[in-house]
């Protein structure tokens, strides 16, 4: 029952579009991500995915439209909705979800993390 | 699916230890409160809850020991264990946790909300 410390987490994540665990709770994960450049459009068959942006600017784009997230806002992305998240610059990102999300969701490509460190 | 920005609803928050929905994803609810003072002591049986400080400090209070928690600092509380939270000043916090979750747990007193409006 430790606290965790978002900025220390996220300065500890190397790299892009690979998210970390940082808390379990309830069959669900809270994790970190840093992001940058656009992601593999995909879904998720059977989770909902909500994107809190902490830092930076991110968007995520549907097939009939887009949503610019600040920090401070966040989305939850449903369960079987095609999506793709895009950011410009690096922006960080807290996300709730099932611990069996995949990140790719129905696809498979170098971004695929099969298994999600805790950090 | 609309964004939802954190501080444009904690402005539609005029009490306490009053939680609002503003998310709802995978049988969970992502809530905010604005705290102030000292809430009931009470436990979750069935339910993990996490706590994720926005503004101001908070302090969660265990039987044997403390957690402060500033801004971007988070903390989950396990089922079962009996907790109080605390802030000497407003604070706005986040929480993620089962939608069934009561807000006193195991305890029923003035403050308890039976049903939570989704802001």
């Amino acid at each position: 029952m430790n606290k965790v410390n978002l900025r220390e987490k996220l300065g500890h994540i190397p790299d892009y579009w690979h998210p970390r665990i940082v808390a379990e709770l309830n069959g669900q994960d809270v994790r970190l991500a840093k992001i940058r450049g656009e992601f593999v459009w995909h879904r998720h068959e059977d989770e909902d995915e909500f994107f809190l942006v902490l830092h930076g600017r991110m968007t995520i784009r549907f097939r009939d439209r887009e949503v610019a997230l600040e920090p401070g806002e966040c989305l939850v992305v449903p369960r079987g909705v095609e999506h793709q998240p895009v950011a410009d610059e690096e922006a960080h990102v807290l996300l709730f979800e099932p611990s069996a999300t995949l990140n790719t969701g129905d696809v498979r490509d170098e971004r695929t993390r099969e298994r999600l460190e805790r950090l």
